[in-house]
């Protein structure tokens, strides 16, 4: 799940698209989400896309990378290029040329996995212990993910989570903001998953942040009150 | 409240109170909460406490300024002093100089006031728009005020909601720690308000943690689940 919203300080704000997809049906998924600044992102996934249709023979691109490990160091050396390019050039902007990825997929022949890619060019992948990234403005919505993401949830339970999450983002900080995207890639399946975005006008998302509201305060009265022994 | 926790480093962890308080019983109450640089915070400490007790005749310190917005100015020039002269002497640390204040209390023939004051000095006083401040590590924490927090709470009411806000911060990030240290001051006392210190071992807190992430999971279990049109 990701946001749309970009900016350049407060006076300039805008509307974009944070997730990419590529896929080949019974070949392979990949599904990139960018956080950081816009002209990197852009840079990357033009180049990312430019490469794969102008692939020469024995090239290696995402689309043709034999696993999702190697798709992730293509990914992490053309960001790297991209924010080298920008810093020599000698240019400089209100924010740093940095952003990281979340990528996640799968390639036929192997299990579908989740990276995160730091601006650096280097990654990490998930795990048991760690079965979920953030990237961006990550810490409002933290905590909720710590204290109720369990990797027994259904799909739905999870895609409940997430809005909360992104609503507890959206309320604290200008710089995250509707509408949100999902992709849910079916494990296995090899093919483009299931897309959604949410508007603000979206009726399960407002029934999701309103109730969360209320539900939050219930929560909280129905803890134990603090006795205050004057 | 304030948690205790510094560190220069995650190998480099420390507990130090960060609330400082002075009284004089029915004319002044001062609480300082400091966030930021440790130095930089004993310092600012030590000098308005020492100034306090060697003035001068008619020189103004934080115990006969005439307003809280006096106290306020003296704790931002002091801040700025600090802060100026560790700079001036080149040296550098892994984090900045700098600190912000919570300053709350209040002086006979005023109403009690509570003032967020910046690394530069400046302030700014709460209001019913804004009616509270957090410094430091502020993010995690912050959803559940903006939800939960309501004018009209008991003391013993919102004594629960920072207790849940600081247990959000804990679990999700290693610079804020236990012990938590919690004043408060009655409105038109004038006089030392009630202090307590929650440990790890403390029963109320631990109630209050561990009952929290059960509410949550209910909470969330409540909201409508998402419908998955594939």
């Amino acid at each position: 799940m990701s946001d749309t919203r970009t900016n350049a300080g407060v006076d300039n704000v805008s509307t974009f698209k944070k997730m990419f997809t590529w896929s080949i049906p019974g070949d392979r998924t990949i599904v990139l989400l960018m956080a950081g600044n816009l002209g990197t992102s852009q840079a990357v996934i033009s180049l990312l896309d430019e490469r794969a249709k102008l692939a020469k023979k024995g090239s290696t691109t995402i689309l043709k990378a034999p696993s999702l490990f190697q798709v992730a160091r293509l990914i992490g050396e053309t960001l790297r290029e991209v924010i080298d390019l920008n810093q020599q050039g000698g240019d400089s902007a209100e924010s740093p040329f940095g952003a990281s990825i979340i990528m996640g997929g799968q390639i036929s022949g192997d299990n579908h996995k989740l990276f995160l890619i730091y601006p650096e060019g280097n990654f990490i992948e998930s795990s048991n212990d760690t079965p979920f990234f953030q990237s961006g403005e990550t810490k409002y919505g933290r905590p909720i993910l710590v204290r109720a993401f369990n990797p027994e949830m259904t799909v739905e339970e999870a895609t409940k989570l997430l809005l909360v999450s992104f609503d507890s983002s959206l309320r604290s900080n200008l710089s995250v903001g509707l509408p949100i995207d999902m992709y849910i890639y079916e494990r296995d399946s090899l093919r483009t998953g299931y897309t959604r975005r949410f508007e603000a006008s979206d009726l399960y998302y407002i029934n999701v942040a309103s109730g969360w509201g209320e539900a939050l305060k219930k929560a909280l009265k129905a803890l134990p009150d603090f006795n205050l022994e004057r």
